[in-house]
């Protein structure tokens, strides 16, 4: 019973009427792409579960105040540029930067039913959608760890990364006493282990990671004289963030300034974080009650459509267990009966976002 | 005064005839090439100097018994083919090897003067040579820093080389809590701390470096699943190397235990120590305290011709000062006095090694 059209970005969209004249739609879906080599629920599971409730709202006979539009996202995984396009944020230059695939943005957006040239079309403003709910796996292994069916997702976390430099002394390896070396990579793993240290001193669910490290010259003869390291945080507050940066920053120019070498920083990309609605965060909590599951308030840490959201809409998102956390790979695993439970906790947060909406 | 001839490998060798008929040559020189964007220094102060003091003997009509050799010996850089060729462990392999240039090894040997397919009488045996002596520049700041004029060279140190792989689990670095990963980075910044802590942990001049480091998958939003670093350990003593290797091996199998990774070792490369000659040593001490110069005993941290003589005959070398150690660099200086000095100190020891090694 869905009426479907393709919009401007190429967002496939469902719609059914609501029972009351003007009301926005609340909106609810996921994206159906994958990275390359990908797995079979990051995405698609929350845009079944969407079309699920749909179904069952129309078998049951339950006919919404809002209308219900299910959303497709296109392109999620390579920059959310679906769900930007409402937000507005989709640069006319980002049209022709090239896919993994043969098509650059635009081109893919043209192919799968969009108009990119009309894009702007596609912009909200505040009030033209009355809400946005999301279902989707959780690509970590909390859920699946402590056994929890429902996570009750608090917001996503905000993310800041930086390049940080180490400069030293490139020399012999074999002529330099080890008092006399300016080694890069001996002070850079010194500063590994601080980060870590720091980010895990205080309490919370903050993240810190250098996932990439380069050493220059990089010969098994020479001292590295140059590393070149990423710095990621994630967490909830952006202040919070901020704060654990500042630590590092100091501490690492101690260990610099200890180990005769050289560090700068450079921040180089910066997302902030989006909170979830606190009254659909209460209704997902309730709904997994009633239907006898266990619920857990959590961050996400990885992005998702809903964070297009931000400014237009109020937002609320759901998970359900990832086997081992594993996503973005083949593996990734959510049995029949953790999605039927998700599926359900929608149903009744719908519902629930349904009346809810009507007094914000 | 000296007669000059090429050997089938290339080296250039200037003979002045002994006193004695039958001695075996008294050996001196060192090399003329250098490395791509090298320094003006590293070789060729040796092979002046070894002219020089054959000019000076001649001069001042001094004979020796024994003959003298001044020898430059190809390709020292590119693998020492020159003077492992008279050790005769010159693979015929090797010949084929590319160079830096537009030669195959043994097409600049020819180039140059050598003849590579007669390439196995250049073997000598035990007794084809009296006695070696090689000056070099440190390339090390040892001498500098302390304002020495000479260095007694103890030996050329043992080299081992090791690739180590730490393997963890890839994973998201925005869903995974601090305390779930396997962050074979994190695991690995330990190990590259305690290297350092264990090879600094007892007295000695024994040096030990990472130098490489490759992470995997090396993206600043992945947790690091792998990461390959090479070890490389020197000392005079290989006992010693093998003993600081064991206890790093230990010592980063708990640390692998603790995070939840795992450490495998692969040992590629081992390159013997070469003691030199404790009579030669002595004359070389001597002939520095009687030139009124300061001297040090120290190893070799790098490679050097001299390690070919190793089962052929006795050896010796003479260190002169570096400034600030810069070696393989345009910026590689020795001052025109350090060099006088040295071979000045060559001078006396050749003299002295005249005497000595009619009695070995």
């Amino acid at each position: 019973g869905l009426m479907p059209r393709f919009d401007v970005a190429g967002n496939l969209i469902g719609r059914r009427a609501g029972r009351i004249d003007g009301l926005a739609p609340i909106v609810a879906g996921s994206h159906i792409d994958t990275v390359p080599n990908g797995g079979h629920y990051d995405g698609i599971v929350g845009v079944m579960s969407a079309i699920e409730v749909a179904r069952t709202l129309k078998q049951n006979g339950i006919d919404l105040d809002h209308p219900l539009e299910v959303v497709v996202w296109s392109n999620e995984e390579g920059g959310k540029t679906g769900s930007r396009s409402w937000a507005g944020t989709v640069q006319e230059r980002e049209l022709d930067l090239p896919s993994l695939g043969d098509k650059a943005l635009g081109e893919g957006m043209a192919y799968i039913g969009g108009e990119p040239e009309k894009l702007a079309r596609n912009t909200r403003r505040p009030g033209d959608v009355a809400g946005y709910i999301e279902l989707h796996v959780e690509q970590g292994a909390i859920l699946d760890r402590q056994g929890i069916a429902i996570g009750v997702v608090e917001g996503i976390v905000g993310i800041k990364r930086w390049y940080i430099t180490v400069r030293g002394f490139a020399n012999h390896a074999g002529t330099t006493p080890m008092d006399q070396r300016q080694d890069a990579l001996y002070a850079t793993a010194l500063m590994v282990t601080e980060i870590r240290r720091i980010i895990t001193g205080e309490p919370g669910r903050q993240v810190g990671t250098v996932g990439r490290l380069d050493v220059s010259p990089g010969a098994p003869n020479v001292i590295p004289g140059e590393v070149l390291f990423s710095l990621e945080i994630r967490d909830l507050s952006m202040e919070k963030v901020t704060r654990l940066f500042t630590q590092i920053e100091r501490s690492l120019g101690e260990i610099a300034l200890t180990n005769d070498v050289e560090v700068s920083f450079d921040q180089y990309y910066e997302s902030p974080e989006t909170p979830t609605d606190v009254g659909i965060q209460n209704l997902v909590r309730e709904s997994a009650a009633a239907l006898g599951l266990g619920s857990l308030d959590m961050p996400s840490g990885a992005g998702h459509d809903g964070q297009s959201m931000k400014d237009i809409a109020p937002l609320g998102m759901i998970f359900v267990p990832s086997k081992d956390g594993v996503s973005h790979a083949p593996t990734e695993f959510t049995s029949e009966e953790q999605i039927v439970n998700g599926a359900n906790v929608l149903l009744r947060t719908i519902i629930g976002m349904d009346q809810l909406l009507k007094y914000y």
